[in-house]
């Protein structure tokens, strides 16, 4: 990168990108054909409390609506060039077949983190297990990964509350996709309450206990990626808390993901920090569906372009810096 | 917008972006098939007093190597598949006849503003309409513009520092493509005898008296792009700083620019505060010659395919937002 007709490290990030995805792949230049997408959906007990500006249907309509091609991760995925799937890990309603579907429901939706564990230890190893074969099958360069599931922001708000050992579990939750003050209200006691009543140091444990499917399929999916080096680009705030729990069953992990863009949710910040990382983008965005790991599929072909096509001081002609002392 | 398949609001700046460029071109949806960017070059006196970490030859070095395909600028242009023309305003050396090069020489270089003003007013004015022929002539529907100059950053620093009447110009001068500590104070200091012997009211005299050539042909390009309604995409510090100067001229011009990146240059802050302008992307990058500008473009580009190819809530079937009084 130094050698490139430009000032050493004067691209910022982009560079530091490019360094990142050849340490990743143990390739220089990097592999970045095959670009694709997974979307892990799934449903949450918790809906039916009233924490979410959208009912539960909404999951099942939005995979749809990913299937036909109309979301905006279709439209940024079509952008890029980068192939997708969607995964039904625990969908309320069954969803008809479809090539761009993985059928690999769980349970019609997790419990309610209000009156119990989400899930059973066996449905989260299985979802651990949905999400590494994703990876597994994918014969991805990079990867995004995202998510969809009504209420889901209320799960990683406890999540990362009970992984953080969060002192104001409250303060990690947002409006979401834009609940009204009074649901906002009623979401924060929600988290705050799961975060005390399942305190745990066992990561598994806490994704059992507050969920969802898609969560959990979003760590296996990390752990996969991270064994086989592979980049993962991660989105907001859902998918960033899955990595603070990849990355506490297996430090290793992190080093396998790149983080895409800042999300609005103030949770997000906080499990950023936790990780010692810092997002790509910040862009306001708060819509999840991995669109902010596809937007930065863009950075990644730039990345790509600036390692494999600029010229170097040499081969141009051009003169490099001198210092006073030369002068 | 706010029927398309997401939360209101949800894709941020993206959504933003959208309904810009729409405001800029009155037209829904925007036009962006013809990307275009102008780089104007030039040299300056100033470069002699050791300002820059590099030699003043770099600048023609760089329009060469620009011209061959291989900087920065290239890779990302074509990455974007934006066309590209570089204008010689100022450049010390001849550069030969290309099809990717205009001709535009004023003078050879500016003189060093240590001395006395950079350029005439009259040399000045030439510049300006350099830059607006430049494009009136584009045909574009969204311009990227930048710049290259050995020592460039220091006039820039002294022009901000005029335009705004800095109480502390030493302040807005940073290392620039990487000065060392001994070039940084020399150049603090030179930014900061020509603010106070040059202050004016008159935002032609300032340009006139700090430059350079490449500056003013960007402030010309930008009044030409506000009178067309063509957005612009403003590259770094030097080109923001080109900006101030233009909306002291015009100031309706501000409304058809819209900032790229955050340098890392410290004056860069100050200037966009300074427009109450908030950049898109913050990727460390210090290189100039529209680098940032460019990689902008795939924002406009994810921009436009939101607006023209996401689905609207009533066309997927998916349910809209309910509120709590509601539910």
């Amino acid at each position: 990168m130094d050698e490139k007709t430009k000032p050493p490290g004067s691209l910022g990030r982009l560079e530091e990108l490019a360094i990142t995805l050849c340490g990743i792949q143990h390739a220089t230049p990097f592999r970045c054909d095959r670009k694709h997408v997974i979307l892990f959906a799934g449903d949450h007990g918790v809906a039916a409390s009233g924490v979410s500006a959208y009912p539960s249907a909404v999951t099942a309509q939005m995979v749809q609506n990913f299937l036909a091609g109309g979301a905006a991760v279709n439209v940024l995925a079509r952008l890029h060039g980068a192939t997708m799937n969607v995964v039904d890990v625990g969908v309320a309603v069954p969803i008809p077949a479809h090539p761009g579907l993985t059928q690999a429901k769980i349970a019609e939706g997790t419990l309610s983190f209000c009156d119990g564990p989400a899930m059973s230890l066996k449905q989260c190893e299985q979802a651990l297990s949905v999400g590494r074969a994703q990876v597994a099958q994918s014969n991805a360069d990079v990867l995004a990964l995202g998510e969809m599931g009504i209420a889901n922001t209320s799960s990683a708000s406890a999540l990362l509350a009970i992984l953080n050992r969060h002192p104001s579990p409250a303060e990690l939750v947002g409006r979401g996709t834009g609940v009204d003050d009074e649901r906002l209200a009623q979401k924060r006691s929600i988290v705050a309450r799961a975060a005390e009543r399942f305190a745990t140091d066992d990561p598994i444990q806490a994704l059992a206990s507050v969920g969802g499917f898609e969560i959990v399929g979003l760590v296996g999916a990390m752990l996969e990626a991270a064994e086989r080096r592979i980049p993962v680009l991660v989105d907001g705030f859902i998918v960033t808390v899955a990595a603070v729990a990849a990355n506490r069953i297996q430090p290793n992990s992190l080093e396998a993901l790149i983080f895409a863009h800042l999300s609005e949710e103030p949770g997000h910040r906080v499990a950023l920090e936790h990780l010692n990382r810092k997002p790509l983008l910040q862009l306001g965005m708060r819509l999840g569906e991995a669109s902010g790991a596809v937007l930065a599929f863009g950075l990644v072909d730039a990345a790509y372009r600036i390692l494999t096509e600029m010229s170097s001081f040499a081969s141009a002609g051009v003169s490099q810096a001198e210092q006073s002392d030369h002068a």
